[in-house]
């Protein structure tokens, strides 16, 4: 039985066995308490060790980080923070952990040294809490979507397009990597390569997901994306998850609904799965906000945040109404803004943050973007400036949805690829759904790590995903 | 509402919308009948369209793979085939397709050719049901694991490491591919790639996932993997998805407990919830195997496949025990195997299926395997020469499962390594977890597609995902 289990039962000395690491022990006149954990709950299970019942030869392989299975009888607690306990009658030491080597040992240790040992950190309370909410987060993405019929598409990961038609890409290959055969060109023969030509991996399994939106009708992917970004920011992975619904007959409405319910719900599905998880990354943070300066402390504790996301209706405005704010904001005739505020800039964040968690206090959608700072793909508006783009904002983390109802007419479409440069060849099957049986349709991209830093509280990406991939860093 | 919940509705001349794509028209008595699909369902709902309530001009471009939205009364079916119709008031024409040149005419198309524009082929019969399947084979894998205190985690796709030791891979870099930089040996100089090293597609991310286990006891992965092998079989793609569980405190029989339940519940759930694609899909094969030499047919319908699975125990026995079987077989003794049979050989897929389909008649776990023949972190069996593997064999398919407990002692682990030639530096973190309270533990891997192709009674694996990736081929 697991811990978490364990500490559910009625205490009347069954005899039990638990199996887990130890977190720490402590010896007071001769009785040994041992805390421990075997990752199915932040909570450690004490048990106690009486004199003479387990011999001092195996008592002292029990230290920090070692792994043990211990027999004993479930008892009501005697202590203080626990309702059960286990009164020891045997220890089997599984893998010791010697002291003087073991890099976890009770202490407060920075986040920048568990990176380093990503290995061993879900060992440590913070990281388990992160891992399980993950989980958690995870698996209400797939109940939400199959309890509202959704299909679940496997896009792929390896591909010859660039969904994007601008993103850095990693290139896949098994060519050697000196002197590859040439063509006659003189350039790299990729007819030579794996598959024939040059591929890279996906940075998003947008396209292909609107193919099956167009036989299947409501779809979602979930699965790996990837940005050969040089950026060294909390913010930014090589290698992280997205989730990509896509629905026929959506018009930019429903794909607004779509996202706030569904965010509402994963948020609502933490709150009410991980109580005490979320409940320890809250006390974590607190600790955390305590080293802040007065005025940087957040207003709201974590639960609060999150419970103000579930409660509260996302304001909705167009990104022309952003810009009007914007323009009329103390911050903007202070000159406190680092970039300046016009109709068709890029929002940097600092306007997106402004606009969450100044002005309206709560999460934002902006609609109707210039459709020269969005992808070619989007539904252009009758005005022919704007497209059918929306992103919801959250606060602390700023764009955490992107998404649009997509451009279903065949000669805007390609209209759109000439302007920027995307070879018609490249995605023909892609716009062969605009010209056989082509559907209003929309779809948006959630970036699961963003999610999950909302979730946890925590500030840095590389802490939310098991081992992260950025730029020098692959290990593990 | 969806065609498929539209179908469950009880007709009362209540107005519907229906959006859906057009599979066929046909005009009788100047009423046109229309069967309208929008992939909820395998089932079509059918649209009657009684003279001079549409426009011909409409009614025109209403042709296969056409997509409209058509408004009417849902009445009860004047026809068979179907509970409720729609009567038809409007049509909106979302998309045309010209028959001319729209590919998916109603009429038999080969696998083949659908391969060619798999872009197009959900919206067939086939290929709904079999993504139908394969999403709900994918929802209950999260769901079994979940019910059962399993973490989802996300091992990573690029990696410093190759797990089997020896498997073909992808490499992914930024390096220029012509002329990239070279160290002082003359070799790449990956320092200034990317990564600031050697990175590649994953094999398996259960390295990875044993770090997971050792720390929150139950894990598992569901993610892609890849393999650079130049095979051109039905039975093999570059990349693929695979699940990994991996759990601490298992040995091997509870592996194949944890197996042997897991696949059956999957099984049983397809059985459960696809009732409609999988009788479907039988009917599908079984025209498939008219075609078929009378001894080539097979014997069961695909659901007496799918329930025999669910409904038998599994047949365990060890590796040894195996190739006796072969060796007193009447198979072995006439010369019909193509390869030789001793102790010591990895057992060919003609030797598995004797022992699954003529010997024992149902799925199979061979356990102890020589340890030559198998993965370097595979516990070691005390007579020396075998390690506590399994494979879990079936029908058709072959292996679909392969485990094994894993090496939980440093010294034997590091001995392996060193034998197989791996250097301990490249994985220095996998090995300190056998230093840092190590932990009997084993898990197992299961190829998703090979899953979905037992259940949906395809061949070819090519027509269980949706963008097959294969040697020569990446398209879509």
């Amino acid at each position: 039985m697991q811990i978490k289990e364990l500490l559910q039962q009625q205490p009347a000395e069954q005899e039990v066995i638990v199996k887990a690491w130890v977190r720490t022990k402590r010896v007071s006149s001769s009785v040994a308490f041992i805390a421990l954990n075997d990752g199915s709950t932040i909570h450690n299970i004490q048990a106690v060790v009486e004199e003479n019942t387990v011999s001092e030869d195996v008592l002292k392989l029990v230290t920090t980080g070692s792994c043990v299975a211990v027999t004993g009888k479930l008892i009501a607690s005697q202590g203080q923070g626990q309702a059960v306990e286990v009164k020891v009658k045997s220890i089997e030491v599984y893998g010791t952990a010697d002291p003087e080597k073991y890099p976890l040992q009770p202490k407060k240790h920075s986040l920048e040294f568990l990176r380093e040992i990503a290995h061993l950190r879900p060992r440590t309370n913070t990281f388990s809490a992160i891992l399980r909410v993950r989980h958690a987060l995870a698996f209400a993405i797939h109940k939400y979507f199959n309890d509202n019929g959704f299909f679940y598409l496997h896009t792929p990961i390896i591909t010859g397009s660039d969904a994007e038609g601008a993103g850095e890409m990693f290139r896949v290959t098994t060519l050697p990597a000196i002197n590859p055969p040439l063509n006659e060109e003189g350039k790299v023969d990729y007819k030579e390569d794996f598959f024939g030509k040059e591929t890279n991996l996906t940075v998003s399994g947008q396209l292909e997901g609107e193919l099956g939106a167009m036989a299947l009708s409501k779809i979602y992917t979930f699965g790996p994306t990837f940005r050969a970004e040089n950026s060294n920011t909390t913010r930014h992975l090589a290698e992280f998850w997205m989730i990509e619904p896509e629905v026929a007959f959506y018009e930019l409405i429903d794909n607004m609904n779509l996202a706030e319910d569904f965010i509402k719900y994963l948020v609502k599905y933490a709150l009410e799965n991980c109580g005490d998880d979320i409940a320890f990354l809250e006390k974590r943070l607190l600790d955390e906000e305590k080293t802040k300066k007065k005025e940087e402390q957040s207003e709201m504790s974590l639960t609060e945040k999150l419970k103000f996301v579930v409660e509260n209706t996302f304001e909705r405005l167009t990104y022309t109404e952003a810009i009007e704010i914007l323009l009329n904001s103390k911050a903007h005739k202070q000159n406190k803004f680092n970039y300046p505020v016009q109709w068709g800039i890029d929002l940097q964040s600092e306007h997106e943050r402004y606009l969450v968690e100044k002005h309206f206090k709560k999460p934002v959608i902006l609609t109707n973007y210039p459709k020269e700072i969005k992808a070619f793909y989007m539904k252009q508006d009758e005005d022919g400036k704007t497209v059918r783009a929306m992103d919801v904002l959250f606060p602390g983390i700023g764009e955490i949805i992107g998404g649009s109802q997509r451009e279903d007419n065949l000669e805007k479409l390609i209209q759109r690829t000439k302007e920027v440069g995307i070879p018609e060849e490249s995605i023909w099957w892609y716009l062969e759904t605009r010209k056989f049986g082509s559907a209003p349709h929309a779809g948006f991209g959630l970036g699961f790590e963003r999610l999950v830093l909302f979730v946890t509280g925590m500030s840095n990406i590389r802490d939310v995903i098991p081992f992260p991939r950025t730029p020098k860093s692959a290990e593990f």
